[in-house]
């Protein structure tokens, strides 16, 4: 997306065709820095560091690794130790083992003075095809966000959404934002409602960065709001993302989603889910019981780090010394409060038998 | 309540028996400090830059106030004065305006000799006053923590609450957190989960202070938490404080309370509220329709305080520069998602009928 006018996607080649650059996350919103990559472990270390995050760029970029480390060094050996040391950047990241599988299954199999143009090839490939698996989300929900926009007698559509689910955690478009996107490339005035998303802040953080930057009108607010917006008629419908849907519907998304799903459903605020299909967890029926959920260390609660008056990124301590604290890093939204699921094959009701509609493969 | 062992008050005569004493709650939770108060313009300040906070502490602060101002001057004038400079502190607080309004009533009809001596004694039945009033909510709420804690096959009792609704809001003992510290006292185990309440962090500063402080078992968690540890089982019952209660049982109180109400509903965990019954709002019967929502500052959702890795206090940035905010303060718990009241008079259904039987002199 844009960028004050200028068109990004996060990761690219450089304009010498072999180094990648990507955009620094971990210094936004304040700092806005472009990063050179000119190895695999460059590479790595970015995935490690989280100047990149979002599963599918992290498996964007874990490809970009390969063919740099393929550049460098095509031998099997460094072959078998650039996929490990890529692998072991975010063990639990399940774009990243898929992509690395990938390119290293492809790699194996061709001779060594081919190995770095195939895997540039390769990466270029999975990137494009995130983009337009996003742009397929986008599409599909640029029409719920249109009927929205006609069933209104006036004024912007109202949309509220939860942590980042933008162009930043893909290659472009986003997921829950792609349908934003659109519509607002589309004319249809539309007004965002960004989630702070405590504890991390990817609301406050990322996602008003990116809506502002594209010129997209938003507002951040506290996760505690969004009950209070929909109360009273100031959400007109709300789009998330979900980082592991189950094969019965069930969503899995940043900690407090839950909560505005059932204040959705508690207000007749249609609630949408979207989601890359490969996402979806064929082998789970119940998400609540069977989804592990990932207990982060309480510092990300205890502790904030922002921009102090001068400018400098101050880490600051909120709670009295030595509290406790709680953190647990998702929650799972059942099926039932979810209004729809947008996916990049099209729009289906959140139930085992909408996405066996949608996914008539996985029918058997 | 006690910190650290030692017996306090959020306000006391200091031991000169005429100056008045106070925690500087700005300060907390970093920093306990206790300030004199030695004029009615000492207590003023102290309403306005809410060292004390709190309706029914700015009520007793501004009695005092009223007493400090009849001590230096008992004339007329000055009583009307010292009045109107106290009642502008915090325009919108109504146990002020009540407050001062006993005051002056009371004093008007007094000769300027023993003004100053009815001031404070009347003063000093204003916090005990307010002290028995939460500590019967303690008693009647004891009760209900003490039937949970019966129903357990064995843990602590783990009771969630959102905002700061303690001991430091009032004279004494607190509202919602009032059942709590009489559990606590008569042995039974009890673990609260502090929600942190963004934007002002009263959970994370104040709540997790005066439970840490009296030996509370608590730990904090981000207000989007809520609804997964209830999800599995991690909540016992919440109990929250309210600002104004509706006669039909509608409550007011800090925004997300709504948020954890229905999910205390989606999981059959109980869901109270704890109120002193002046702060029912006889006049309302649809709270989400009637009640006034203050909008606040968006600079409170920007831009947070905390202390850094010197121990100095530092504001910090959260979002991209210029980000807009909205900032509503409080938000509406329908009665129908509250599993009862708990007031100074006993526990109620939160309905209309329920309220009546309470407070039959109401029924006219």
């Amino acid at each position: 997306m844009k960028v004050d006018g200028v068109a990004y996607r996060t990761i690219w080649p450089d304009d010498d065709g072999w180094a990648v650059r990507i955009i620094d996350q971990t210094r936004l919103p304040h700092f806005f820095e472009i990063v050179r990559l000119d190895s695999a472990e460059a590479a790595a270390q970015a995935i490690r560091t989280m100047m990149v995050r979002g599963a599918p760029l992290i498996g964007a970029t874990a490809a970009y690794g390969m063919a740099l480390a393929m550049r460098s060094d095509s031998s099997d050996a460094n072959l078998e130790e650039s996929y490990s040391m890529l692998m072991a950047t975010r063990p639990t990241a399940v774009n990243l083992r898929w992509a690395l599988d990938d390119m290293a299954a492809r790699l194996r199999r061709q001779p060594h003075d081919v190995r770095a143009e195939i895997a540039y090839a390769r990466a270029a490939r999975i990137c494009d095809e995130d983009v337009a698996i996003n742009s397929a989300i986008g599409d599909f929900g640029l029409d719920l966000i249109r009927e929205a926009h006609m069933r209104k007698s006036g004024g912007p559509v109202n949309i509220l959404t939860h942590c980042n689910a933008g162009w930043l955690a893909t290659v472009d478009w986003g997921t829950a934002l792609a349908p934003i996107y659109k519509a607002h490339d589309a004319g249809i005035p539309v007004h965002v409602w960004a989630d702070e998303t405590r504890p991390r802040n990817q609301g406050a953080a990322l996602t008003a960065w990116e809506l502002g930057r594209h010129g997209v009108s938003h507002a951040v607010v506290v996760d505690n709001a969004g009950g209070h917006l929909m109360q009273h008629g100031h959400v007109d419908l709300c789009i998330t993302g979900t980082d592991r849907t189950t094969a019965t519907g069930d969503v899995a998304n940043k900690i407090g989603t839950y909560l505005k799903a059932l204040a959705a459903h508690d207000n007749g605020v249609p609630f949408y889910v979207a989601l890359p299909h490969p996402t979806i967890d064929w082998t789970i029926l119940d998400g609540v019981a069977d989804i592990p959920i990932e207990e982060r260390d309480g510092r990300e609660v205890t502790h904030l780090t922002g921009k102090d008056a001068a400018g400098n990124a101050v880490t600051v301590q909120l709670t009295p010394d030595g509290t406790p604290a709680a953190n647990p890093a998702f929650d799972v939204t059942p099926a039932r409060l979810v209004s729809a699921l947008i996916t990049d094959r099209g729009i289906c009701v959140a139930s085992a038998e909408g996405l066996r509609g949608l996914f008539p493969e996985r029918a058997a």
